[in-house]
């Protein structure tokens, strides 16, 4: 297999294992996890959304984490990074001072309506209006349920190359394929990636996985022979849906790097002090911890 | 990639997911749960082990075991397959009356020193003693620490062969691969299977994973692409290192089911019906179930 000598690991725990956990995590707690995040050498991480906090309360303390967690990110070298579904957060995002902003809509129509009440086109229109006021921050365009939809609406690949090269035209600086809930087979992974390189240029190209169902690793390894070489995973494994207890969420960052390093593909974060954050984590957080790297002793 | 149509799954649960649970599984209930694993449509099924009581007390009513399941192995066409570590427990297996027996070694000298105190040419030479006295039954070696040794000893792929090579010539019917504590990567696996398949053929090698850092499906997958079409795997992903609380033990059947038929790969297993017998597992075994199948709603 085709193996690169290093890959890029973005850390989205905080953001997208934190927003499942029910008991709100006090925002003290989520910096300490942020700061030991950033200690074990991650570069980018997904610290926050700006969403509702009617919504998704434990994200109503967006803007403190941000500014809370910016100096020492710039101290280190590391970019902030705030997800955001919808024009009112993506403006709060950047005005709280991130980096990078993670505009989010599903390639399912019948998932994008439920999730933002938009069309595809219509959240693609709202994407253009919005790249024209990023200023100097790098807007990202996560695409949903691109390796399958919990409603069973056919994904089709070419709407998911349409709605990847709209983003870039309109000045995203990445796309991010996301496997939502967790469908993605490694068949169907390197028919879809194939299919959209051919397209679009692999650097614009994160990946985005859920381990619902154990395939995260085998997902990403699929990915990455055909030349992904950027992925997104969570501390812990946290994350995921939070009506089947106990069943995973996203990839484990801890178990992403093991798979890598002992394959000899870089990383340059270090998994020791990842298993010290997933052990802030397990104090912290209200959230079951699922990875394997976490239980071995 | 290259998938085949179809691929074969050999049941492991009864013998190395129960061989590691403290507490004694009745005999009855042992057998409800192969019962159960027979009806999901497996045709090979590893039921127990013969090995002195006093190291491995749950495997005591081995003989009451394969007595118990034969009948309704025999009725169903499904052969049943014991495990022995030594000539006294092949002996007592083939009496048993199973249809294949799985004589145990470690290539890893030191491992396999400390787990049958023998030499691998001792193992070996053993081997070819038992091997005349196995009747019609098959007889096949199982060769641990093919991807990787506890102790850190570094695994030669020519030995993995000539030791496979030897078996097959003295009558095995089959060698499995097995990576006895989960250390096998993507990338190893691939060169290993493709520079074992040069010189053995891919109809007589079994694969055998543990999932103890989260790389069973991977490493299964990778094997696949790479010509091995036969996998074994526990119900529930029982077994594994006793040590480690929690931390995954085989590859679970069902999550390997998923993946398989995901992509299109035909098994001929029913994965509610092995959802069924996790269930039963989850109710008279005292033991984690850890697999992702299983949690999902």
């Amino acid at each position: 297999m085709q193996i690169p000598a290093k890959v890029e690991i973005i850390e989205v725990c905080p953001r997208d294992g934190f927003q499942n956990v029910k008991d709100f995590i006090k925002t003290e707690n989520k910096i300490k996890i942020i700061k030991q995040l950033i200690d074990s050498g991650v570069k980018r991480l997904e610290v926050t959304s700006f969403v509702s906090p009617k919504w998704v309360p434990q994200m109503s303390d967006a803007d403190a984490v941000v500014a809370e967690a910016k100096k020492y990110a710039k101290e280190n070298n590391v970019k902030l990074i705030a997800l955001a579904p919808n024009k009112k957060g993506v403006e709060l995002a950047l005005n709280s001072g991130v980096d990078e902003v993670s505009y989010v809509l599903s390639v399912s129509e019948s998932h994008n309506k439920k999730n933002v009440n938009k069309t595809v086109e219509e959240s693609l229109n709202q994407f253009a209006e919005i790249a024209q006021m990023k200023g100097t921050a790098s807007l990202k365009l996560a695409i949903g349920t691109t390796f399958g939809c919990p409603f069973g609406e056919e994904i089709k690949t070419e709407k998911i190359i349409t709605t990847a090269k709209r983003a870039l035209d309109e000045g995203a600086s990445e796309v991010i394929l996301a496997d939502t809930v967790g469908l993605g087979n490694p068949a169907l992974v390197e028919k879809i990636i194939k299919d959209v390189t051919q397209e679009i240029d692999p650097r614009n190209i994160s990946l985005h996985v859920h381990d619902t169902r154990g395939l995260g690793l085998a997902n990403i390894l699929t990915a990455m022979v055909n030349g992904i070489y950027r992925f997104e995973s969570a501390a812990g494994g946290l994350g995921g849906c939070p009506f089947a207890p106990g069943a995973s969420g996203n990839v484990a960052t801890e178990d992403l790097i093991n798979m890598l390093e002992s394959m000899g593909v870089k990383t340059d974060i270090d998994i020791q002090k990842v298993k010290e954050a997933v052990s802030m984590i397990e104090l912290y957080v209200n959230s079951p911890v699922t990875s394997h790297m976490s239980l071995l002793l």
